[in-house]
């Protein structure tokens, strides 16, 4: 790699950490200037990586889902499938909640970007499935509860709690109660 | 009451029905000529009732907490205070999912409705809280769950579900869950 490879290469690193915080900052209205100006390079650096805000977007969304996928994946073998899931529904609810502003901006031209999220869905399926019936297996949860119900009951709980003075707080504890059920006994 | 009153009254009601629906049809985009039409009387008649879309809005929704109000009150002496309670629950799934697009509309001008949706949530705390006390007494839910937990929890299940086929049955489904616990088993 040359050592302008290598420059681009921690450039991109660097305007996607900054852009994540923007965004979970300032949602739909993170500015690539801003972005520019926090990264410390010009605005012809950001646009030379990311044309505009979507392709932007889709990158700081793509990372996040990967780094959801690779924490499953770490858990896939731990001790307990239980705990392994729970812990793995905190890290969703704390990105759900982090990130709300990003998925508003996505979800704001639907027809752009449904392929890309739903790419990101199927991922995510593929890596969090393994965990979660692992704790059907282990009786933990039941087998009819699917990974899309997990996203969608989390990514409720983060739009329900985005006006809460700490968002994040709020959110976990709303996950602990829809783990262990507003009324469990029948 | 003279006949030009009672008239007066009927429109009222005929308008605000329609309303509802439109309403729940098309979110902040109901029209107000629309709602004139399908109602069966003039633009002039809509806006002598209501002014501008807000004061319609704001009606509907004060009449729907009003209903769900009324219904906590039929419930607050059932037999059975889960039941009663999660039957209530059901009733606030179905209103919070036909009425999301009304719930956007009202949240786009936050400053100008906060304190018309603080006395709607409050109404609703009133009559709700007798319902989730006597269910807490029951062991029915543990004494820490407030009505705004449970309303924040169904209000994010319909925002969830919101694109979703059909989001009614899918919010349904989800409110089970969240009630019986994803994995209530410590």
């Amino acid at each position: 790699m040359t050592a302008q490879r290598a420059d681009a290469r921690r450039n991109y690193a660097r305007i996607l950490a900054v852009a994540e915080e923007e965004v979970a900052a300032h949602g739909a209205d993170a500015s690539l200037e801003q972005i520019a100006r926090t990264a410390g390079v010009g605005s012809a650096t950001v646009r030379r990586h990311f044309p505009n805000r979507r392709a932007l977007l889709e990158a700081v969304f793509s990372e996040r889902i990967q780094a959801l996928c690779t924490r499953a994946e770490e858990l896939a073998d731990a001790d307990d499938p239980r705990a392994a899931l729970l812990d793995w529904l905190n890290a969703l609810t704390a990105y759900a909640t982090s990130a709300r502003g990003m998925a508003d901006a996505l979800l704001q031209d639907r027809t752009a970007d449904e392929d890309h999220v739903n790419a990101c869905s199927a991922r995510l399926s593929g890596a969090v499935d393994p965990l979660l019936h692992r704790a059907a297996l282990a009786g933990a949860v039941t087998s009819d509860v699917t990974t899309a119900d997990l996203i969608s009951l989390v990514t409720g709980i983060a739009l329900a709690t985005e006006r809460h003075p700490d968002p994040a707080a709020e959110a976990s504890r709303l996950l602990a109660l829809t783990v262990r059920g507003v009324s469990p006994k029948g």
